[in-house]
């Protein structure tokens, strides 16, 4: 295992690493945490591979980007394997989230149970209506957008989830970036733009559809 | 392109090509539609390859599971790729999906606009409570659990989305097996066991949070 994290992103903030390497971290991560709970102890980058339809090469050379994970004539503890994936994601604490927007998508978020199982905890949520401004939903605190600066400070927040439509997204955004938040989560389904210091993530739904519809259709 | 559709499956309904390649098939084809959008007309494997860090080999090799797309001395044309992909997913006409549950997700989901956009439409929506049953939720009507039969056979929806409690997720996974729906799409962070012949694809939100963390991490 490495211990120079910053070497994974280069002088000018691009990563060094490809992002679908990046990607298929978090892929890794699932398929050992689920190996985990079924009782395997380890595993090996051809089983790893096969359950994400990849070579075993494809695993090592990912994992080569981050150091050395295996064990020779055994293969990855899968409990080794996690901790040293989540080490390198930065899930190895937690991170404070901001919500923006408590419509029906920033209330459904809210109650999301998988955040908290992965290191995510939303501890703020803003918004503009005077009616949710003080109140608690799911036991988060609601705030108004003045409040962003404040909060975000008190709460050392670096990501925030935007949940808002899609008109003022990108205002949104702007805002958030003002403060200092250096990731945004975009359900909007909009293009958001950001200075390159901010990384931004669109979620698209669609793309699971997709791959039912994918199977069904060709059954 | 291939004409064998059924050829992605074999007699037992598994795939014979890696789930992974199912997967990416709807990157590659997002950005495909985003360099149509951007004005290029033409693409190619490495070019493909570098938006989603895989090397030209890769894509030329995940396509060649469903045929011949590239032309010589051109690559792709991106029109033609998006039609192909879409073609082979099945999403080339529009899929009628059923939701189940319209609590705060459930009413996030019929409001999102990347689903018709990319070929999926919400014709009903499902729930137990009295006050929503009879009544439009973004112009789609809410039936109650014991219409579904009924309402599924008529709008011949093979698809659903389940945005339920986890404790009764199953129940409804059952349910919904049971009228002949083939693809679900679950929002409840649990696991839903159904038959063979049905796929469920589990949405994990927290997947691109980890990717937010990793860059704000590590730069």
């Amino acid at each position: 295992m490495t211990d120079k994290k910053t070497q994974f992103f280069n002088a000018d903030g691009d990563p060094t690493v490809p992002r679908a390497v990046m990607g298929r971290l978090s892929l890794y991560l699932r398929e050992a945490q689920h190996l985990l709970r079924d009782g395997n102890e380890t595993t090996n980058s051809t089983e790893l591979g096969k359950l994400l339809g990849l070579n075993g090469a494809q695993v090592r050379k990912d994992f080569a980007h981050f150091g050395q994970f295996g064990h020779p004539g055994i293969g990855y503890k899968c409990q080794e394997l996690v901790f040293a994936i989540k080490r390198i994601m930065g899930t190895d604490s937690t991170w404070n989230v901001a919500l923006v927007g408590i419509g029906n998508l920033g209330r459904a978020l809210l109650r999301y149970k998988g955040f908290n199982q992965q290191g995510f905890r939303f501890v703020a949520a803003f918004d503009v209506d005077p009616k949710s401004i003080g109140t608690r939903i799911e036991g988060v605190p609601v705030y108004s957008m003045d409040q962003l600066s404040t909060v975000a400070r008190e709460h050392k927040i670096r990501l925030a989830a935007i949940a808002v439509p899609s008109q003022v997204a990108q205002l949104i955004a702007d805002e958030v970036v003002k403060i200092g938040v250096e990731g945004i989560l975009n359900f909007a389904p909009v293009t958001i733009n950001v200075p390159d210091n901010v990384r931004v993530i669109g979620v698209d739904l669609a793309m699971e559809l997709e791959q039912l519809a994918f199977t069904v259709a060709n059954r």
